[in-house]
């Protein structure tokens, strides 16, 4: 049997046989038709944050932290002093890569197990007046925790502090409106909610601060400004694009707009959470997160209190089954995460929870129920 | 009429179906099966080096030149001295971003039209003992120059020098054996000679120069030093890797090795530029190099001397008869490339031959013949 097994992780994860078919194909580099893929789908992203008239994107080759290391090189100045705001394992690897390029950081700690608070951000831009930018991660997957934009960037404005957004794992699924939360730069993938294949990722950098950005990037491969001025040049992208990788996403972000675009995909994935927390919630799982803090993207569960749990055999059970999981990122306590995104839908939801009921029995464990 | 056209470019090229279809499939990237993969590309790779003893493999999101920088990055401490010679437009970027990381850079400069000179390389760290390292483009896809590799290395191994060679457009179809060339990086990609799509590179590493590496590189993504010791222990790629590209590379791989690895596809290659020189040398076009330094990747022609000649309207008719040609990358003389490489033989070669026929009739140029 070489069926595939359904990917319940934060990406890559499963997409549809169309957007992989479009990887069928070669395509020149250089070409006009290859700009016209790259076009559309800047056109097609800008759209989706309603930045028309107020950012521009700009893709990148390499995984999602490439970007990230990318806006935090384009954007903040060499003497630039950057805020992260730190609920989780995304948010240590953003203030890692800014501290190893050279930029001064401050890490602004918060439980792993809540969002992290505006108004704490807005009494440390109060106390510390050198701060020029804030690192947020909308949605913080190391635990699934969904953090305030709005609220985080109304700060921002008022102080006039500048505003990196990770959105690597809510972008096209969660609403984000370029007209009403201001951020200089904002990140994703194409291997995330727009369901294309991993492999580039692209940045929305707001229009009044690119001139500035120029020469701040110390690294040639990842300064977006310098990508951005060729590409609007030329078309094209400064070194060898990741081509399939560009033709999938194009195709996937066609099957999105067809889908309703970000409403239906928050519709559809909410259902999928909903599905995925009903039945593990009947095996007695316990999620990791308070409800009202949970983003329908990935969920924490609490590890089985049962003494024959044991991760590696749940998850080789569970794919046995046909679904991937993805293991836990928390420092403290055992957990396993599932994810509620990529093509697939409330049935394959269930599909899941049947898998993981089916590797509980396999593994001799009653209850899903956690120790605690 | 929908037929895909034929890459005559320096990659992305033209894929096999059979590599395409790898991509059909998603992974999870934490999953042993895709692990598995990376492993057995790793293994591949430094095979086709025979570098198993002295040398290891750490691939790499991104571009080639993603890789480059990398391997930079990694391999030259934060005060050391590169010297970069310099025969055209990729040696020129590598001392660009070699310079944007702030380590010191001297460029010797050569003629686009010449290979470097190891003795003058030889003279110049004689002259400047600061020199730590030296930056060697193997084959200048620039204008096609192959680079003296073995000479340069052994001048860089008698001075007791670090030698980075990209070796991006000559990996796996040229000749390089770890075992005779002493050097402590060397750079390819997925894209290229292997004949994968384009994604992802890969460094090797010298192991005796290994444990020096760590921490020296100011970006974390492209820290290959943190990339093996994270590969080595999990498996796994730190970041998300482009799981769909490493898959298709590893189906590339097969097939090269089943094609009798690299003495048959230089062979292969060697008679496709055989093919093409002849052809075209019967319409009266003149190569730009002297066929002694001349790699059988890409080769550099002339313009028609003809007044009615116009790259993008011979590009265009040339794509109208099913072929996709290159432009010219040197500053003085009016160029234009063919790439020798990817899934295609003489056959192909004589079509592509054919297609440029069509493409002068199309213009109503009588002759390939430049002006001077």
């Amino acid at each position: 049997m070489d069926r595939d097994r359904i990917l319940l992780t934060p990406g890559p994860l499963t997409t549809t046989l169309r957007t992989k078919l479009a990887m069928l194909r070669d395509w020149g580099s250089w070409d006009a038709d290859f700009n016209a893929v790259t076009a559309r789908v800047r056109q097609s992203l800008l759209k989706i944050v309603h930045g028309e008239d107020t950012h521009v994107v700009v893709p990148l080759q390499g995984s999602g932290t490439f970007s990230v290391e990318a806006a935090v090189a384009t954007v903040v100045p060499r003497d630039g002093h950057v805020l992260v705001a730190d609920n989780g394992a995304y948010c240590k690897r953003a203030a890692k890569l800014t501290t190893l390029m050279g930029r001064r950081v401050t890490v602004l700690p918060f439980d792993e197990a809540a969002a992290v608070s505006a108004e704490a951000i807005d009494t440390k831009l109060a106390e510390d007046a050198s701060i020029t930018h804030v690192v947020l991660i909308h949605c913080e997957t190391g635990a699934g925790v969904l953090n305030p934009l709005q609220a985080v960037a109304d700060v921002c404005q008022r102080r006039g502090k500048g505003l990196i957004v990770d959105a690597m794992s809510s972008f096209a699924a969660l609403p984000i409106d370029a007209r009403e939360v201001r951020f200089d730069a904002l990140i994703a993938a194409s291997g995330k909610c727009l369901e294309g294949v991993p492999g580039m990722g692209f940045v929305f950098l707001r229009k009044a601060i690119l001139d500035d950005c120029a020469g701040r990037s110390q690294s040639l491969a990842m300064d977006l400004h310098d990508q951005y001025v060729y590409m609007e040049k030329t078309g094209q992208w400064r070194f060898t694009p990741p081509t399939h990788v560009v033709v999938a996403l194009a195709e996937a972000i066609a099957q999105f707009e067809a889908e309703g675009g970000q409403p239906a995909r928050l519709a559809r994935y909410t259902a999928n959470y909903r599905t995925l927390i009903d039945g593990m919630g009947r095996m007695g799982f316990m999620p990791f997160l308070d409800p009202a803090i949970q983003a329908p993207i990935i969920v924490t569960f609490h590890a089985p209190g049962d003494a024959r749990y044991d991760f590696k055999a749940f998850y080789n059970a569970a794919k046995a089954h046909g679904f991937i999981l993805y293991p836990g990122k928390l420092t403290q306590i055992e957990t396993f995460r599932v994810g509620c995104i990529g093509a697939i839908g409330p049935v394959e939801m269930q599909q899941a929870v049947h898998a993981v009921e089916l590797a509980l029995q396999d593994l001799g464990i009653a209850s899903g129920e956690p120790a605690i």
